[in-house]
Order: C-alpha cells, then sequence, then structure tokens
C-alpha cells in the first residue's frame, strides 16, 4: 500500500514547482502560462499559451505524473533540472522516474527506472 | 451571470468527445493517449505520451477550455472538426471559439470571436 501522507506531500511539491514556473511573464508575445492540475488522475503541466505576433504559440513546459507512488518526469522544455528540485524538496532518487528518458537510459542516471 | 446548467452540459459533451478520442489504440508505437481534466479551471486536453522505438512522442491531441461560459478550442491535431462536433451536440456556435485561430480570421468563420 502506498503511504497516502507521501503522496499527498509529493501533489503539493509538484504543484509549489510548477506554480512557481507558470508565475513568469514571457518577456514578449501575447501568450500565458496555464496550469493543467488533473487532481483525479496526478496529472500535472503547465504550458504557454497564446499568439507572438500571427504565429500561435502551443507548448508544454512542464509535465509530471504520479504514478503507483513516484513521480514521473514526462516533459521537461525548461532549463530547470526538476529531478533537483524534487530532490531538494526531500524526495527520495528512488521516487523520481525521468519519463522523458529511454528506460535504458535510466539506470545510469541515479534515479528509478520505473 | 452564467447560466451554471449550461457549462455543467458543456463540460460533459466536452469530456465525451475528449474521451472518445483517447480510446483509440495507436496503430504503432509504445505510447497512450492520456487525457488530463482540470475540473477546477476549466480547461481540458488529450495527449500522446509514450516512445516509438527510441524516440519519445509527446503532444496534444486536443485542448479544449470554458472560459466566460463558451467553449475555447485551444488545439488540435486531429482530423475531428471539433466546432463542428460541438454544434451537433447542441452548442450555439456564438458560443464556440476557435481559439487557435488569429482573432482577425474569427469572424469570417460564423463562430464566436472572443
Amino acid at each position: 500500500m502506498e503511504n497516502p501522507e507521501k503522496i499527498q506531500t509529493y501533489r503539493t511539491i509538484i504543484k509549489q514547482i510548477l506554480n512557481q514556473h507558470a508565475s513568469y511573464k514571457p518577456s514578449h508575445g501575447e501568450f500565458e502560462m496555464q496550469t493543467l492540475f488533473d487532481n483525479e488522475q496526478d496529472r500535472y503541466q503547465v504550458l504557454a499559451i497564446g499568439w507572438n505576433q500571427d504565429k500561435r504559440i502551443y507548448g508544454c513546459s512542464m509535465h509530471l505524473d504520479i504514478r503507483a507512488g513516484k513521480i514521473w518526469i514526462q516533459a521537461n522544455n525548461t532549463e530547470i533540472d526538476i529531478a533537483e528540485a524534487l530532490v531538494a524538496q526531500g524526495v527520495p532518487k528512488e521516487d523520481i522516474v525521468i519519463g522523458l528518458q529511454p528506460d535504458y537510459l535510466r539506470k545510469y542516471t541515479g534515479y528509478a527506472i520505473a
């Protein structure tokens, strides 16, 4: 059984990191940073959405899931090292999966494989 | 004031369209269709996530928001005409914003401008 308190702490940490990133104001273009938090399925995303002149901007900045008690980094298009940020918040490396890396590479990272 | 019953109906219609699309099994690659439903902020997305051999797959298929009583189509990378699907479900055109088109084009579509 997963520890529900641990999962609750992970949710708080994830939302904190994503909300902080979403609070940055883009330096140009008319776009906003949106959070998409699916609390039921434990899927959490930040995306940039809007316009740069006539060009549509739509892209995921960060996406983290919680699956079976572990945090999966599904996407990261920022300069932030999310895994490090999670460790700094007290998440053990064995509870972090770098989902955006192929699994044969994961064993070299010190983080979880799945 | 927005009609809360109308909004509730819109939520049901959006989730139906997105869930149906998410239920399609990709023909190749090891990826899944995920829904991300943010019920608090009324943001609804389907994304493809996984692997095609060693290549990471991560992309939004559909994204719809409800804002001020209207449905915004923020992204659509499918062959489905979402606006038409909404109209077929009884959503009036004036409640549909093709957010992925620049607003100077929206007046030619018969749908709402904002």
